[in-house]
């Protein structure tokens, strides 16, 4: 076993070690950084793959697509490299099909999805509730939050089933978090949930494609390029692939971390793979046992992405948007389609399988998915579907040295007791990867953002000179777990109007529900233009999705 | 590395992997079987220790310790080894401490612990429902209960929250999760909890030290014994200690198991290590996703044990029995304590720092640790309790490959999706563990039915003439999980009658309290000798813990 000697060495080349390397390299030039990759590729969670289009060949995302204009980091990254973003297409009718077995397939042209005014009602009051309690969230120390234990004992199901008032209403939370998280309500912690909201900047940001929402943007050319720019910048010697680390080392003097066929000694560890795979590795001395209970139990969601190619856009010229929200049932595997036409005009259709259903579908063999998901597709915007060009997919739990997607959530109990040990460096071994981040954690951005922080950790470290003042304190506070600060502030949060349109209609039809039944056909009418007029999205939380 | 051929390597020499290695042995004197440990000594979660003591050196269990007469799998094989066991003391005083930070120190001489008379039916009613839901589990298959999802889409301490009608109840009942579990209320699936209870025979069961529960009898020279009868029956060349298994790869033909230093290809394996660790295993062939996702989500509590011994037992003298169950506060790392006194004689108190506890415990000094628990233990039992001869821990979180006692339990959702995984065989690999048994779940005798499971599922494999008909169709059905059993038939269920005059108490005394609270004081008297006359135990069951 051949042994090398670097200054940093860095455990996984997605876009959060990238960026750590990249950090460290702008502040010292010096510095001896090496990248080590179990894939055979860079990008981690995001990859784009060549598929046969309309025009030939075209380029698709299969991992992380969307980027929106609050995430600072990858933006600015976006802007680094000379790269464009273009806007969710959007515009038609989405379909909407969620509401018990017997549900009808409903569409809406407008953001407001097509449900009973009482399930509207129900969704602006949940929503509310929820993004009330989010903004009381404090990312970096969820624990600080009014009456945090008692949110973290609950999973995000049990608060659902104890505030939703309708069971269609239950449903739609399904979808929210099988297409959010990969995962069902019942894996998570209420509080959890309410952390990773109150990183992206409030709920509908996780669930809506307008501006600054998750679903806003996608890169021209792919997302994986800026993992392969960060790769070519930093040095593509630096870079190692399929080199699984296996075990980590460490005493007063170095650490040694160890692959299959090599080790390599320094004086600094960044590991950012996903805790699931943090934990797998063997770390000698121990790990706090803090550090282990809480990586031990992160769930990651279980998430399977198709792309479809087809001639045309049929769905645009129907006046369809392509956006489809589905509950699961025996026939349908997918939970949500969007529009996935390229800047180029290759017409696609993309769409995710995901949790339960993901749990249901993914051991069958793929072309009984296939078929199932273009049944669904021609049940809900007709015959042109069934002649695609392509069908590809991906099923991230099978992806080697990722085995989930899109992100690990903590399970109840798990903030109460383990939070701290996420991110606190033990010895020389730091932590990054987008699940330690607090903007838009659980995404690209937040990749970016925990690989820069983690590389002003090491640089705190290796040669303090530089960073500046104001760097170093913050590397010292965050390490002394003293730091006082409330939910990330340069993300805008829900406005008060729309809160307060929400509260009023809710309010008002409530009332009339409840007192004056004869009056409730119009004023229902009413409460459905003041959400109308107001042009506010909060409705349509349940039309989109993140990967 | 050298490569050796055997025909079954099982992984673990605990309780579990060796009566896997026994029951193999026992039916084909042929087969070659090898067992890899990773720790310097045989027996898992068990080890007995020589501690100085009043007569000079004695012995003392520092994990398992406690077995009882419906254990049916470990008391035969007491009986097969001519080891005896001896009964709990529970004679005398317990004090109980719990009830919100002004709490009152109480005692009770009966087995009905010194609380308030509402917090006493608080108590019955929520043992009652619990009991009730736990007899309409499945243990073979959890997800046949009536209303499945439902339950383990709840924590532990949703349920409590909703049933519970007084703060203190909600405490007792964390007192009883973390002496059970290590692990608090918040951590683990309802469900879960109500599928341990059962494999046990119900949730008194659990708690209590009489005939048939957990806590009813110890092993004379302690449980380790168990373990090092069965290495030696079995051959010590058989057992190789200090060989962590950190790969295990499989084809149609072998598998193959490697540690650091060597490799052994064979037939079939056993993996008999805690979930948890069974996770950080690589398997090649990749595992089956659901399989992944199970083991990387299932919490392993946190206990740490200790022993202290005296010259005498001050305690029995001055009418206390030793147990003392102590809500978690800045001044009290204890959880509960025990009489620990050896057959011979030798004075000792045994106890537990778990969950909460060791969490807020386990990090500081040894010093400061047995200083508080001395002092906790003079405030309870008395000045005495000061002069002890040795103070003796062990903290399972440290212990390496352990990483945590008593038992891997289940977040919320994993039963819904993933509980088939635990047992399912994947290629040549098979599974054991106490986690996966389905009598006496979490304990000894769990690890000794899950390692003979395993075996009777490998002797299937390798040479089903040594099975009867009967077995291997018990084999089969389980593989093709197909079986339709309910609840384990051969643990008795706590006696209708008890149920009875549970509910009989608490609805005469309900009544009472809502309807007539004139009469209140006399007939709660009633109610309580009731109860007393009886002989119940319904209410001693914080008092008593497992391990």
């Amino acid at each position: 076993m051949t042994e090398e000697t670097w200054d940093v060495v860095i455990v996984g080349a997605g876009l959060s070690g990238l960026s750590a390397a990249q950090t460290l390299r702008k502040r010292n030039g010096k510095l001896r950084i090496l990248i080590l990759e179990g894939k055979d590729r860079v990008g981690g969670r995001t990859v784009t793959q060549e598929l046969p289009a309309a025009h030939g060949i075209d380029r698709w995302d299969m991992g992380g697509q969307w980027v929106g204009s609050t995430q600072t980091y990858i933006m600015d990254l976006i802007q680094e490299f000379g790269l464009e973003v273009y806007t969710q297409y959007t515009t038609g009718k989405k379909v909407h099909h969620v509401g018990g077995p017997h549900a009808k397939v409903r569409t809406s042209s407008t953001s407001i999805p097509a449900l009973s005014t009482l399930v509207l009602l129900d969704l602006s009051q949940l929503v509310w509730k929820i993004d009330r309690l989010s903004s009381t969230v404090s990312v970096e120390d969820p624990m600080k939050t009014p009456n945090a234990q008692e949110l973290d004992s609950m999973t995000l199901h049990s608060y659902i089933e104890k505030h939703a008032w309708t069971e269609e209403m239950k449903e739609e939370m399904g979808v929210c978090s099988r297409v959010v998280f990969g995962m069902e309500p019942n894996q998570m912690s209420f509080l959890y949930f309410l952390m990773y909201a109150a990183a992206a900047g409030g709920v509908l940001c996780l669930l809506e494609s307008t501006p600054g929402s998750a679903q806003e943007f996608r890169v021209k050319g792919g997302t994986q390029q800026l993992s392969e720019r960060l790769a070519h910048q930093i040095g593509r010697e630096s870079v190692r692939l399929g080199q699984a680390v296996t075990a980590i080392w460490q005493d007063a003097e170095r650490a040694k971390v160890i692959t299959a066929t090599h080790s390599y000694l320094c004086r600094a560890v960044i590991v950012t793979c996903p805790p699931h795979l943090a934990a797998k590795i063997h770390y000698q001395p121990a790990l706090p046992i803090q550090r282990e209970h809480l990586t031990q139990n992160m769930p990651v969601g279980h998430l399977m992405k198709f792309v479809i190619t087809y001639q045309m856009a049929f769905w645009r010229e129907k006046g369809f948007s392509g956006e489809i929200v589905a509950r699961p049932s025996a026939e349908c595997p997918l939970s949500v389609t969007f529009d996935g036409t390229s800047p180029s005009g290759s017409a696609a259709l993309v769409g995710f399988i995901s949790g339960v259903q993901a749990y249901d579908w993914s051991s069958r063999e793929l072309s009984e998915r296939r078929d199932a998901v273009i049944l669904s597709l021609v049940k809900y915007l007709g015959e042109e579907a069934a002649s695609y060009i392509h069908y590809e997919e991906k099923d991230w739990a099978l992806e080697e040295y990722s085995g989930g997607c899109p992100v690990n959530v903590m399970a109840p109990g798990l903030l109460t007791y383990y939070h701290p040990s996420l991110c606190t460096p033990c010895g020389r071994i730091h932590w990054a990867g987008t699940e330690t981040a607090t903007q838009w954690c659980g995404y690209m951005d937040g990749a970016i953002q925990s690989g820069q922080r983690a590389a002003l950790e090491v640089l705190a470290r290796l040669c303090p000179f530089t960073l500046t003042q104001e760097e170093q304190e913050v590397v010292q506070a965050a390490q002394n777990k003293n730091h006082e600060s409330g939910p990330c502030q340069h993300i805008p949060s829900t406005s008060h109007l729309r809160r307060a349109l929400i509260l009023t209609t809710l309010i008002m039809a409530t009332a009339v529900l409840l007192a004056q039944p004869q009056l409730c056909r119009d004023w229902i009418g009413q409460a459905r233009q003041v959400v109308l007029l107001c042009g506010s999205k909060i409705c349509c939380c349940v039309c989109k999705t993140s990967t």
